[in-house]
């Protein structure tokens, strides 16, 4: 019996290989400390190293908002909590507990303010004890300063699609895989990393957006670095496997294949003369101690499983490579053989084979057969239509052959084992190394779209006001014919930062408000921008209410996931937040929901003041652009051509004069009856509406 | 190198195994057949050979509506029809043309009406071209008339969440769930298949729901016949696996071992005395002659591997057996060379071991190899701690064993390919009685439902109108506390079949209206139905229009949706059809949208006089009661406590008295000062309709 021991414990947020991981994606686990109000979030992704430590201040459901928003599904707590518990459970996240103590190693959490420390030490604890290995590729944890970052909550997320569709929750359709030009899995993660935490800082924002610039001139440099970058494989991910004892031969060699090209992207930094550029060929580390380790010990190219032969160079070790000729002198010597025993025979189809049961063998058909001396052939096995021998001299042989090949094995095993701890020491440089490619990697696609798709940089201020030219969705835009596409501007001034925008349905109201607030995320990572021109205040958090599915399964109803979704913006959002709310109070009666929805504009008017785009099918409440000074109408056009509606999809001041209801519902080819009776229906509405202000105005 | 020919081509809808393909559920490839208006579907499930075809007449739109139903995702078509691959592709369908002549077999479509005959001919042709291999254990194909099937679009299957969730698609939380207490994976699909197409007709459905009567009372008896069906592998797939060739050793033991279960079964159900049940004891063919055969033939356990030894019983054939003698004997004297080696040598630990290259071998410790005496045993090979040696009679012996091995194994595959094609005679017994069976399994299920949810058995008279007594939602009641569930009456009469449902959101308007339909679901699949009394009638056809999420990808809005689901639904019901309006015009601004609620109400009422409920939040329609002899006004009860809203989840004749959007706002923490503020507003706005009223009333 073999002793097993367990080598690993495997748990959802501690996965790092199979088919549920994408390599595309980080895949962390968190831990949260309670201090008092503020939580501390720690977070790693246990394929890469990557580690990272936020407070949220707020209730349980706020530090959940933002585990949801990083796709966390498992976290570890300090001690049973049964209330959050609970709740959390609720949202299917998975709890967990560290039973050992220890301490995490200090240098990792050097960036951690004291009460942070408390969550990377939990989840440490937690590694240790399912991983039962090295953790030497955890990398320092970041601290991620959310005054640093424009925050977007889970529930936005999700309604700007920016990385998972509503309709199947794939990346079909959304803003990541419209810029996910990226050449290597390193810059994909990248780049959702990053719409996951935009920029808030504007300085940091220019520096990205410098290095696009600079990329977007250097057109020819753009593309050899792409050539270069194609080469280089998943350098987190191969840190991650030698940290924990689980590299191949091939890891190997894909590490080393991969430093061989730095060298190359540094030159071609360097060759800009760009500022922007050659700082960061700087800080690329080319990593020579162990990429000339890896040059002189691996193969070209190692088999795939670490107890076949070909790992190890020939030359690297001289007793491997005596063995190595040993067994390749036998196998010389085979063929060497089987010319001779033809000859001997004259049976000129005489073959030498292999099988597992006899070892090296002769083999002649059996015609032949009588030919075969039975004092030197021995005869071994009969099949349909051959007769298989052996000879004293060939069983000698094999004997030497199969032995030398078996200590080449072992010894090669040996050495392989050698050389990956060996390569452990530098797994921090190829940490830092993979940071910095994959970052190019997103600024080289960022240079790429603005290009392809006609981006402009946009420029930043310190005030709220906000101005779009020309403005396009840009994932709407390429799902559409180019010269069909209907740009618009948005203007958001000091003195006028709320647009309560009217119009038909299916005129693209949803599609105007997104465009706003992805204009806005693609320039908090440092993306150039779809519109002509776009002067942008530096938003801290960008709220969105707008229509989704019934959750039925949990028994909430739209309108309660609709005041829940108000609610969360109302009481979060500050004067540099970005709102957008569609429809609001359109799950409930008439009455009462023109009533929410007109209280909330009064309130984010009076007591926010944040940029606000509000659209609704009450178009009773555009009157209220009389009473709230930062309020303006607008309208998406359509008209009518021989009876049938068409939309502009242009927004334009104003609000819209009527609504084109019964013109879908002819287009959808309801019965001709039923259109004429809704339309004597409007009419009688209207006119009554009409005395009936006529009469409250008096 | 081996020559290899195209043995099979697999295309969506013709996979049989793997992961994409569920056990618990039918896989239909489609072929139509477009005839004038008329359109011949036919469909075929290669796994199980389960074939059918029916018409549709109508539109393209509408024949692809019912193959979506169905779950198809493949269509044959017989030639390049430019306007429907389109129109098929945008809707996610794959199109395919067979490239091959040849005729359908007379025998298979029998049941078929001529112009039907093409269809099956269609499909027939490319499985022959794709498959490549004996299609025996296709069934005859059965004719549907929808005129015996309760139709149900696929919005409408997809509204109220019979076999998928709309959440994300799954089985969680459908009806399907709730109902799949079968025992066999060929009951799951028999189930499923039933949702699909529930009964139209009287005297059929009785026949079940007398046979789950008789289930019922027999409760010992339906607890046996459980345990039985536990041991019935799934006798379609196995049939389809020997048609196809693919059958495994292990395959057929199962088929043996299901067969051996078939007169318990049998016996169990005569034993009744009950004519619904000893009928269908009649009807299970107990197919000796192939049992027979596989009893004789089949060993009790043979690996998965047809490669393997052990497939064939001892016995069976003599030829065999000598063979496996020759083998077992030697592994004896094996054993017993070990014992003699250990006494001539004295060495205890002495091993005879196996490897793959010198064969069988003695095996001593280093220190006991001085001990060997070098003129009788031959020196193989030296590791770390022990020495291998051989011998001149282990290796004669050698030879022996490993060829009649070798020669064993041929012999044996051989003799199981003669046994699975000799079974090939058989198939359509197999699944005859395959047929019998997962009806018997879902029937069972049904009557375990009935028992352990307090179902009852439901009446159907030939009128419209329609009776059910504390009502409850099959699957919203077991999510929650029975204790908690209201139940709820409807009552549609021959003078007033037209519920107009008013009431907060939140308070159930949807689950009670999906809880009728539900209802008539399974009284026509003849299952027992979640009340105290229900009294019903056929319904031909249900269509539902329930708020869903917005197509954003496929531009598609909200409204123009509902405006589609609400076209299709009021252009193909009939006097005898169930329709379902949740919030009719919703998704448009306020006056158009109550111009069309009410236009359509009054079409329904006045041209199609099917059985309607209908919700709404605009209470201004709750007028119509005047106009519309046959719309009655009833609303869902909620009441305040202590400032908090309550549901109490009961429908009450009448209109709700008023809405209680604020209330939910609160309940979801919405700032006081949005509260009171949008409270001050309501009073006013329901003022200024009061005075608007009784002066548009003067």
């Amino acid at each position: 019996l073999v002793k097993r021991e367990v080598v690993k414990i495997v748990t959802p947020g501690t996965l790092t290989e199979g088919k549920t991981v994408d390599a595309t994606s980080h895949h962390f686990i968190g831990a949260i400390h309670f201090e008092g109000e503020a939580s501390y979030l720690a977070y790693v992704d246990l394929a890469t190293g990557i580690a990272k430590c936020e407070v949220v201040h707020g209730t349980m459901e706020d530090v959940l908002h933002v585990a949801d928003a990083l796709q966390i599904r498992e976290l570890v707590l300090a001690e049973q909590d049964d209330a959050f518990e609970k709740y959390a459970k609720d949202r299917h996240f998975l709890i967990s507990f560290p039973t050992m103590d220890g301490e995490v190693k200090p240098s990792l959490v050097e960036a951690l303010p004291k009460t942070a420390v408390e969550a990377a030490t939990l989840i440490w604890r937690y590694l240790q004890e399912t991983q039962k290995t090295s953790l030497d590729h955890i990398q320092p944890f970041e601290w991620i300063e959310r005054a640093e970052t424009l925050t977007i909550d889970a529930n936005s997320m999700r309604n700007l699609e920016l990385v998972r569709s509503i309709r199947n929750n794939s990346k079909e359709g959304t803003l990541y895989e419209l810029l996910d030009v990226t050449t290597t899995a390193m810059g994909a993660r990248k780049l959702k990393m990053w719409l996951h935490e935009p920029l808030a800082n504007e300085r940091l924002i220019n520096e990205r957006l410098d290095r696009v610039d600079a990329l977007i001139e250097a057109y020819f440099t753009r593309d050899a670095l792409k050539k270069e970058l194609k080469s280089v494989y998943d350098l987190e991910r191969l840190a991650g496997r030698i940290a924990m004892g689980s590299a191949s031969g091939r890891d190997l060699a894909q590490l080393r294949d991969s430093l061989q090209h730095v060298p190359a992207i540094t030159q071609l930094l360097r060759e800009t003369e760009v500022p922007a550029l050659t700082l960061l060929a700087e800080q690329l580390n080319p990593c020579v101690p162990l990429r000339t380790l890896l040059e002189e010990a691996i193969a070209q190219t190692p088999p795939i499983s670490v107890k076949e032969e070909g790992t190890i160079r020939d030359g690297y070790d001289e007793q491997l490579d005596r063995l190595r000729d040993a067994s390749r002198n036998g196998k010389t010597w085979l063929q060497q053989l089987e010319r001779e025993e033809r000859e001997k025979t004259g049976i000129k189809n005489l073959k030498i084979g292999y099988n597992r049961i006899f070892g090296y063998f002769i083999e002649v058909t059996r015609a032949n057969a009588t030919l075969m001396d039975e004092a030197r052939y021995e005869r071994k096995q009969t099949l349909a239509n051959t007769e298989r021998f052996i000879t004293e001299e060939l069983k000698e042989k094999e004997a030497l052959i199969l032995n030398a090949e078996e200590q080449s094995l072992e010894l090669e095993y040996t050495l392989f084992t050698k050389v990956r701890s060996d390569s452990q020491a530098h797994i921090q440089e190829v940490q830092q190394l993979a940071h910095h490619l994959s970052e190019l990697d997103v600024l080289v696609a960022f240079a790429d779209l603005a290009e392809r798709y006609h981006y402009v940089r946009p420029t930043f201020h310190e005030g709220r006001a906000l101005t779009i030219t020309n403005g396009r969705h840009p994932v709407v835009e390429q799902m559409m014919d180019a010269q069909l596409y209907v740009p618009n501007d948005c203007e958001l001034t000091e003195s006028s930062n709320m647009l309560l925008i009217t119009g038909p349905n299916m005129s693209g109201k949803s599609t105007y408000m997104r465009q706003v607030a992805l204009t806005i995320v693609m320039a908090q990572i440092g993306s150039y921008v779809p519109c002509d021109r776009a002067h942008l205040p530096i938003t801290d958090q960008i709220f969105t209410r707008i229509g989704a599915a019934d959750d039925l399964a949990s028994g909430q109803s739209t309108f309660m996931m609709e005041m829940m979704e108000s609610q969360y913006a109302i009481t979060h959002a500050s004067p540099r937040s970005l709102l957008l709310f569609d429809e609001i109070g359109r799950g409930t009666s008439t009455y009462d929901g023109m009533s929410l929805a007109q209280a909330m504009m009064e309130y984010i008017h009076d007591e926010i003041g944040a940029n606000t785009l509000f659209s609704t099918h009450y178009h009773e409440l555009t009157s209220l652009e009389q009473n709230l000074d930062q309020l303006r109408n607008v309208h998406v056009q359509a008209t009518e051509q021989d009876g049938d509606v068409v939309f502009l999809h242009k927004v334009a001041p104003g609000a819209a004069d009527r609504s084109y209801g019964i013109h879908v519902a002819k287009l959808a080819k309801l019965p001709e009856s039923i259109l004429t009776r809704a339309g004597e229906l409007l009419t009688q509405f209207e006119s009554e509406t009409q005395s009936f202000e006529k009469i409250s105005g008096e």
